[in-house]
């Protein structure tokens, strides 16, 4: 299909706009804040990475099968998963070979022209493995062997890759559940990367999950509360919160369906628990449930300084099929519309103006932000919008981010990025999207004469590395 | 008011981007798919025009009388509907001047400035019919005397239109209680211009229609079937999909209220449906028989391989004076907010993953189009997005739509244009605007070098003719 | 942290587009349009400024504490109200310096990067107060001075700076209970500026309020009606709508939580009155109330010729805690998603295509405009649009707007811009903003060919003068 490769380039503009005076004024934020250490205050990397130090197997095995933005938008056009080797719910995998799921990919690769995919993969390509042709049928095996060959050497190890993308400090997202063994082991070897916890409860708090009796035994063998009792309940999260504090966690984060929170009497709260406990509730009592939760959450972050995360409204495996053969987190996770003004109202109304408290807010549906988003974080002294986020981490969904939340929230309520990720490889690609973005947002109000152009350095600068730190407490 | 006349021109560069960069690079793009032939893929044109080849009345009858886009702004700033000789309910009309009411569009037709009414009709105004100099009051009668004059030549009949325009397929929509008899006669006619109709069922399926009744006595006449029998009623549909397969229709249409769809066991769809055919129902039984009939329908298109649309969330005929004196269609439908991801549920549950079926959404609700349709649409694999629908049909909203959807559903998972219009005039001027949009959008794209120019031509190319033949499989 | 005090201008290009030939056309455009006289149909202003024409007391009494966008603002990030000088709930305020409350905005002062309030807040100082240094710790001091001292002068009294600001008309916006005696006194004293007055009878319909019950009082003695009585209630409105009238008053104005609108038979109508009025009624009864409410003052308008505003959608006091300490209009109100499409209904079966009525419509949800405002704008005949709405009055808001009404709205179902502020000082910013965001609009429209540039001329000129004035009977 395509005689000779094509080049691959990564323009030293690209995101910056076309006008030359928006373009010069970029180039010279970018200069200040593009090449910054990296802050990831949040994300999903895997601690043993970085504490086992192995090498990583091979191109598609790296880059594709954990990956739901590739493969969601390869399934979205008739490729079926097991061709790319994703695992099934039961744990095996369909015979297949990683180089034929790798051409696959390549075959498909015009399916991501324009997306954020194409950038970061494109990126990753270019810049950490220095290919130079684009990926299409043509190139597809020189790309795998390049790539699979390359992770064999000692600078692509994850230790040497931390460093070589200058990573401040990174957070995974582990829950109450885990050991943190790894962290302990990564604290352990002397290696001077800086990799924190941060605590994730949803398994141990969502009545509706399927694995919460379960994961609500465990949560009492490891803490050696009685888990079952409301207070006993309470003091194991204080106590796992405790550890995780230790392990160098800052933050928890919370991933509910909706933003609702709920503030009980201790009467009403205990007798609810019961319900959930002895598995008679209704749907309404696990939303209410979760909205407890995250007002006793505020509570405990009042007292041990963690900075609080919610990452609401997201419809889980909405594909009910594919969620029976697959599992979890296959891309079929489709956003909902949400409602924060009613829905934060309770646990905001309890501590939305006590001093020190921090709740930073994520979410799914654009509507909010200009609406609901940016008037509550203009005037609530706890609340922080965090970046735009998973379908919207993208230069349009930033842009949109910043058009929306400027004029309410200003740039000083916003947390400067998350990468948010798994895909360790392109975390350097997502955080120089974001700078990239912010310079050319700012570069417009500039060039608009709305701002100076120093002020404009300092915010590019505040956004890429100092907010973060600030908002996150690292 | 308006002393000489002013020129009026199509500039060449319209709707690209005023930066020179840009520009140049949307100019290469559109060199590629502009004059590309148009495939009309939906619409409401009228196949006896083709069938009859009779020459269009006058400029008013022709350009004034059938636009909702046009008359409803003029009424908005009070022209009343019988000065523009809008027919009434009952099917009669006032006393006009056809004269008199374009005098009267004239002299308003500054109310059109930035619409998409006026890009339209100034490209129909100067490649249709040559004129160069601007509508307003002082040349109406130039206007109504030069396009009334030219329709009665051979060069403006309906098929001549056809062939001038490089149509290569249009399809039109019809009931299924049409005969297709116009169909017929093109087919018949020995005339090589394709015009195929689409099956579209509202009137035999919506229980609320005030006719329903009367149609569904009329959908057993034509069939022959026991259509008051819930299997006789499935079997007329399948009966009236194969006939309109056989006059071309590749696609049906469905236009509800909202986007619900629901699986019933087929006891509980037989029971509904006796309870809709004895007129026993309540809305919430009309829902969801409506919400039945889309997964019924999705179960046929598995076995015909008519692709499915779905065109909801309008509220038709708000104007309820209007509605009584001047009946449906008289631009007084209002969109109204949709949800996506809750009512497509009981339907993709059903066929979400099934090979083959294919289903294309619309909406008048753009909050959906990053929140629910671009992430739906970039996992299903039978779901794709059409084009900007109706009152988003105009460069701002097909820049909105590229916009949101892009980042999550990509540019392969939407179907290139529709222009869905009943206004034959202008169906190369609304190509014209959507394609002109894209490589717009793409030229943003390849000058802040986020894609390579050759990546861009081809997905001009694929928008703008490719991609809506292999959607609609025309 | 400032070493020498950095130069402040006011860019003569400031909002309009970085690309040359967009520029250029704006410049053109704002040529004619930047310096009509200001038409201000709707806001906040004290009318006792004008009749008693005293003098302003300092930079902080002025230009801090009344303005919840500046204050919500420094809250949000930690400076407590009291800090400020903030009024409390029961009248009191704390002990305060209004120097060192300057201090504390002057140090906070780049949180309002990019916001409107940097706009606003830089045009008074530049232009008003002509300050060349910008605002930071270490020029605290000299703009607290500056501003102080010149408030002193002869010609910065209000009348002066009506004058300067060369305001054609202002109106302001009154209770029922108000008996407009500062509108007297400038009657009465010669002085020539046109200042009018505008019915907003919220306090006297919304039976949630907590002063209902004595407003409703007021509202008899005032009257010498018997307003616990339907018929003596409505002939209240009435009696006042027509004294407001002979104050000047041309439209009314209606804050509601939403936009809901009823139209019930007269004995239910009665019978809900009665309810309200024996304070025995519930959350939906008040709802209704006020619904039914907007429907009778849309009948009277008919008779009085008044403009009907509604500006709904708003949670009011959503932080429990500072509305107990703080009061109302703390910057603590947030917006709510809205509907229009269902909630006009009732109003618009009514009177929506009766002549003569005009019905101007708000919102502070975005999401609202393509989809229900603009749809609805762009048919009924009594339907026009406010301007972008408070959280939303931002350039990124008034372009939102614009790109989202313009299709099914175009231009002239819009009235040109509200400033709906109480900051007197701020009126001329608001305005230009809002006339080079339009005009840079336009300038938009014109380089990408899609309207030629003396039409964009009478538009933007229509936008800042002549729409306001005909779409408020000004």
């Amino acid at each position: 299909m395509n005689a000779a490769p094509k080049p691959l380039s990564l323009h030293e503009d690209r995101l910056f706009a076309a006008d030359p005076l928006q373009r010069a004024i970029a180039r010279r934020l970018y200069a200040q804040a593009g090449a910054l250490p990296i802050v990831s205050p949040h994300g999903h990397t895997d601690p043993a990475w970085w504490a086992t130090d192995a090498p990583f197997a091979n191109a598609t095995e790296l880059l594709l099968v954990p990956d739901h933005y590739v493969f969601r938008m390869l399934y979205s056009q008739g490729v079926p998963l097991d061709a790319l080797g994703i695992p099934r719910a039961d744990g095996s995998r369909a015979t297949f070979d990683p180089r034929e799921a790798w051409r696959m990919f390549a075959r498909h690769f015009h399916l991501f022209r324009g997306t954020p995919s194409s950038l970061w993969l494109n990126h990753v390509f270019h810049d950490v493995f220095g290919l130079r042709v684009r990926l299409d049928a043509s190139t597809s095996d020189f790309y795998y062997d390049t790539i699979t060959d390359a992770l064999q050497k000692p600078e692509f190890l994850p230790r040497a890759l931390f460093e070589r993308f200058n990573i401040d400090v990174i957070a995974t997202t582990e829950s109450p559940l885990d050991t943190l063994e790894h962290h302990q082991a990564i604290r352990n070897s002397g290696w001077g990367g800086r990799v924190v916890t941060a605590y994730r409860p949803d398994p141990v708090i969502d009545p509706e999950h399927e694995q919460f009796p379960d994961a609500l035994r465990r949560f009492g063998e490891l803490t050696g509360e009685d888990v079952h009792d409301w207070e006993g309940y309470l003091r194991a999260h204080r106590q796992r919160r405790a550890f995780f504090t230790q392990m160098g966690a800052t933050s928890t984060d919370h991933g509910h369906p909706s933003c609702a929170t709920a503030d009980l009497a201790p009467d009403e709260a205990r007798a609810l628990f019961e319900r959930i406990v002895r598995g008679r509730f209704s749907a309404a009592d696990a939303e209410t449930f979760r909205g407890q939760m995250l007002t006793e959450m505020a509570a405990m972050s009042l007292d041990d300084g963690l900075v609080m995360q919610i990452h609401p409204g997201c419809f889980r495996n909405h594909n009910r099929d594919l969620f029976e053969r697959f599992g979890r987190d296959k891309g079929a996770d489709i956003p909902l519309r949400t409602d924060y003004v009613q829905a934060l109202k309770p646990l905001l109304d309890r501590f939305g103006n006590a001093p020190g408290f921090r709740l930073i807010l994520f979410t799914l549906d654009e509507s909010t932000y200009a609406r609901e988003l940016a008037p509550l974080a203009g005037h609530y002294p706890c609340l922080f919008l965090g970046p735009a986020w998973w379908f919207h981490d993208a230069p349009e969904g930033m842009w949109r981010f910043r058009e929306q939340t400027l004029s309410s929230a200003g740039f000083y309520n916003t947390v400067g990025f998350n990468d948010d990720t798994r895909a360790f490889l392109s975390i350097p690609a997502r955080h120089d999207v974001a700078r990239r973005v912010d310079c050319a947002f700012l570069a417009k109000l500039v060039a608009e004469h709305r701002m100076d152009e120093d002020e404009a350095a300092e915010v590019a600068v505040d956004l890429a590395y100092h907010l973060p730190k600030r908002a996150y407490r690292l």
